[in-house]
């Protein structure tokens, strides 16, 4: 791999902005808010941000990088295309549980459900997403479309990926400028209690670990190299494949640098 | 041009949603709210909306693509570079005299400033987007900085030219989402009244737009060819330049896919 060392440091400085979003909107619905249940009142609701934020964020995030990490490149492609779909179907259902505990909410206080930008936008994301997902597994987990169609399908997927990654996550900003404003009434958000600022700084943090994951899956350099190639550093030096991975990576002459140049020099990969 | 009738299609449902978006905007604040005036009141604050979405979304999305039509390759690198920079500084100049619109009305109604997370998230993208011109010019437009620098910064410029643009799209919906649950008073946002609904529509064409010109700017195959190639066909054929520059970049056998290629296989073209 080509720049190894600034690879891991954004990798690490994204997992932790993840995981550090994560701890904040626990504390933001424990402390701030009125905790966690499931009894049709404000503590359902708080579900909903804590599921959107740590399944269609953060899970969804990590789903999308999981093939640049090199210590994983000694596994086989089908395993890391399940690993990958798997991460997916997981941040799927905690998004799902997201929007039942809102929808749940708003039926026992006789709230109207699908007014909002932020619902019509969220909901767009979620129909997507499965759409993508559906997609994902016919076209390339099951071994029974074409490689042409595979390699066609290819372009779209990522960019899909990361559309749909990108819209969750102006979804979630929005979620939070709504909550912040019905939320907080004395004082109000315009008055900037603690509590406005603090989820203010969670946005901050969506955002920033969302153009981390969005920076790190578009460096060419940094894709998982061919199947060909990991195939003969297999079979040539079967004990030492990780090291070899990286040193071949690097001295590679011509890496394939995106999805579509692979889709012209090979049909094996997805 | 690989693609060429996609391209088209794509390009211009891009401008046209582009153009709609616009004329959703105007509508709005010209049918729904109070109209425009520099009165320090709502009309005031209406130019807000009305240059964010029309410079810094539409304006910016264009200044993306510009390199990309194919019949601007017949002009030199040097003029377009000119036309992305002042399509830029044009969409800087409208946004921040949207900023000031609604400073001013915060000013004179008595409501504080920076207090929400669209405000943070806005005035980080202007201050990023008045670095990126800064830079930009200075590094790819001055003829002082050396070639491997121009390289070396590419793929920094596009990637956060892309991510500021998806910034303010984020940023726009964050605004419609406060203005409509303020400005809606009887009946409220959540009544879904016709300015509701329309403004939500306003919010999805604007998603829209930001998506196309992603999709536009990201295919390889759609980029502007080397100056090298462009170079060797002005000088063998100057008479029918922009058919066979069309004809050329589908036939070359090997298309530079991203700029990241491009760095690699020469320094001439930023």
């Amino acid at each position: 791999m080509e720049n190894h060392r600034p690879f891991l440091v954004l990798l690490f400085f994204a997992f932790a902005l993840g995981f550090i979003a994560v701890v904040f909107v626990l504390r933001w619905v424990l402390h701030f808010r009125e905790g966690l249940a499931w009894d049709g009142g404000a503590k359902e609701f708080n579900w909903h941000p804590l599921l959107a934020v740590t399944g269609f964020i953060f899970l969804q995030g990590i789903a999308i990088v999981v093939y640049r990490l090199p210590w994983t490149w000694k596994c086989s492609k089908l395993m890391m295309k399940f690993i990958h779909a798997g991460l997916n179907v997981l941040a799927f259902i905690l998004a799902v549980i997201s929007l039942v505990a809102v929808f749940d909410f708003h039926n026992v206080q006789n709230i109207p459900n699908m007014y909002s930008l932020h619902s019509w936008v969220g909901l767009a994301a979620v129909i997507l997403f499965s759409l993508q997902i559906v997609l994902g597994v016919c076209i390339f987990l099951l071994p029974v479309s074409p490689g042409y169609v595979r390699a066609a399908f290819m372009p779209i997927h990522v960019f899909s990926g990361l559309f749909i990654f990108t819209t969750v996550i102006a979804t979630a900003l929005m979620g939070i400028t709504e909550k912040l404003i019905f939320g907080l009434k004395d004082p109000k958000y315009k008055d900037s209690p603690p509590e406005a600022t603090f989820v203010n700084v969670l946005g901050l943090l969506i955002t920033v670990f969302g153009a981390l994951i969005l920076w790190i899956t578009t460096r060419a350099s940094w894709k998982r190299p061919s199947e060909q190639l990991l195939h003969t550093l297999h079979s040539n030096e079967p004990a030492s494949v990780g090291t070899k991975t990286d040193t071949a990576i690097s001295e590679r002459p011509d890496p394939e640098p995106n999805s579509e140049a692979r889709r012209r020099n090979g049909k094996t990969e997805e």
